[in-house]
């Protein structure tokens, strides 16, 4: 992802406290190209010694507290991130919080349903929604799309796609509050990237693979540096085309 | 529809206080081919004069209350239909009751969203594994998949397309709550058209058209009579091949 970060001034991702997260935090900040300010929130910062760890190593991360499924928390970081921001305002948002409830259809519950949707389909919403007056600032004056102007980049999972949840594939994965929580996200995707399309921001989904993670466990293929290394350089090369898509991680379209 | 039904002993669906549910006990319980017990659910049946005019004109259409977002009211019902399908079992279950939360990307709150949700996309999960036991009756010992056998229909919408929601489509109707709520149903339906094959149980996702009623609204093309006749056409015909689909009122597949 070498020099794919080159224009992105700003940046801001979510659940930066462990995980993928992380990791893009970590790459961002050690890449050669490293985004002037690199936003790191976290729903418990004092418990995120790895990223305090990174924050002290690289001055261009500022750690931010938030807990994305608390509206009062979204817009107390909010105020802070533009504080931070300023006039640049923000040209990358990556909404990548997320958990996963697992049940199937014997042990799903409507509450599990519930709390999987709250912070993986809704959060990403609320959390855009208080920052697009920074995405707009960012996005003004540009052209084209992409995170040299702003952009919102929601992860979400291939397990989330309807399409693929069929035969084979179908039968390894029967999470029921995950799975609706991401194809929820990538309806959300499309309709803020309906929304957002006016405004110069580009709005996508992407999968960032299986990786090993505390979600994604030790049997995943990918290790966090791999997936994100990918990612990273999807993102980098967003532009219009992308606009409301669904990304693999290696940069194909996947199926709704 | 005339005949689709013929072989269809025990239908249930939820919602027929109003609008397309009751449209839809009405056409059953009119027409040439009428199922053995129509169970008709409403969360307030002492409210529904029309549907109790109904019942008091056909001996066939019998009233059980359910408010679709209350586990316990699941429950009750659940127990009650047992009692009146015994050892038939169901043959159909409509998960039609829904709610249109209106709210855009202005409007949206965390909290509409999560409603929305629950009354569309958790509730015919919820409703579908209260009834498993007497849907897996109707269905044991049968041969293919249908009515003939056992089914579970969601009325989902061609709002719930996130392939849709795009160009000038997507333009029309800038429903976070509605449009979310139903393509995470999508999601629900092939999840569960998963864990259901085995037991022979059909479950599909049907657009009923943009229909007249109090949801649909004046402006609506069709008339609950129009949409419900085509609907109940669809259910009739349905096989094997539209295990795990989302087909339109008029019978052809659509995109997720
Ligand atoms: N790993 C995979 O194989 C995989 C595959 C496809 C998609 N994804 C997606 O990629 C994203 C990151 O996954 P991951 O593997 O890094 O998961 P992870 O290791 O479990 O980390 C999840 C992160 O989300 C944070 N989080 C959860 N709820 C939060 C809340 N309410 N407020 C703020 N932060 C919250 C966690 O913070 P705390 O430390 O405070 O709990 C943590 O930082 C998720 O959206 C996931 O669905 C992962
Ligand atoms: N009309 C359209 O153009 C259209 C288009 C696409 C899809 N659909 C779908 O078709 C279905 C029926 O729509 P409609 O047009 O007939 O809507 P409607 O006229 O608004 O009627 C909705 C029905 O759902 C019931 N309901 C709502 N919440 C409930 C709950 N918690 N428990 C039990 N019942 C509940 C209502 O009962 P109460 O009387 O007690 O409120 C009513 O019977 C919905 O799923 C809708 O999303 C409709």
């Amino acid at each position: 992802m070498s020099g794919a970060f080159k224009n992105c001034r700003t940046v801001m991702v979510t659940g930066a406290s462990r995980g993928l997260g992380l990791q893009i935090v970590e790459s961002l900040a050690s890449g050669s190209y490293s985004p002037g300010k690199i936003i790191a929130t976290a729903r418990d910062p004092s418990k995120a010694k790895e990223l305090q760890n990174l924050a002290g190593k690289y001055s261009n991360i500022h750690i931010i507290t938030l807990d994305v499924v608390s509206q009062d928390s979204i817009e107390k970081a909010g105020d802070q991130v533009g504080a931070l921001v300023q006039e640049e305002g923000l040209n990358c948002l990556i909404n990548n919080a997320g958990i996963n409830v697992v049940a199937d259809f014997q042990t799903v519950t409507a509450e599990k349903m519930l709390d999987n949707f709250h912070t993986n389909s809704v959060a990403p919403l609320m959390v855009t929604k208080t920052l697009l007056p920074l995405l707009k600032r960012a996005a003004a004056g540009g052209t084209g799309m992409g995170i040299h102007r702003a952009s919102v980049i929601n992860m979400s999972s291939l397990l989330g796609s309807v399409e693929l949840n069929w035969g084979d594939r179908a039968n390894n994965f029967k999470w029921y509050p995950y799975r609706t929580s991401k194809s929820a996200l990538n309806m959300v995707t499309r309709c803020m990237a309906v929304d957002l399309e006016e405004d110069g921001i580009l709005c996508m989904a992407l999968h960032p693979g299986w990786v090993r993670t505390d979600m994604g466990g030790p049997e995943a293929p990918l290790s966090p540096e791999e997936s994100v290394s990918s990612v990273l350089s999807v993102i980098g090369g967003l532009t219009e085309k992308d606009h409301g898509g669904f990304l693999h991680y290696t940069g194909e379209p996947l199926p709704w």
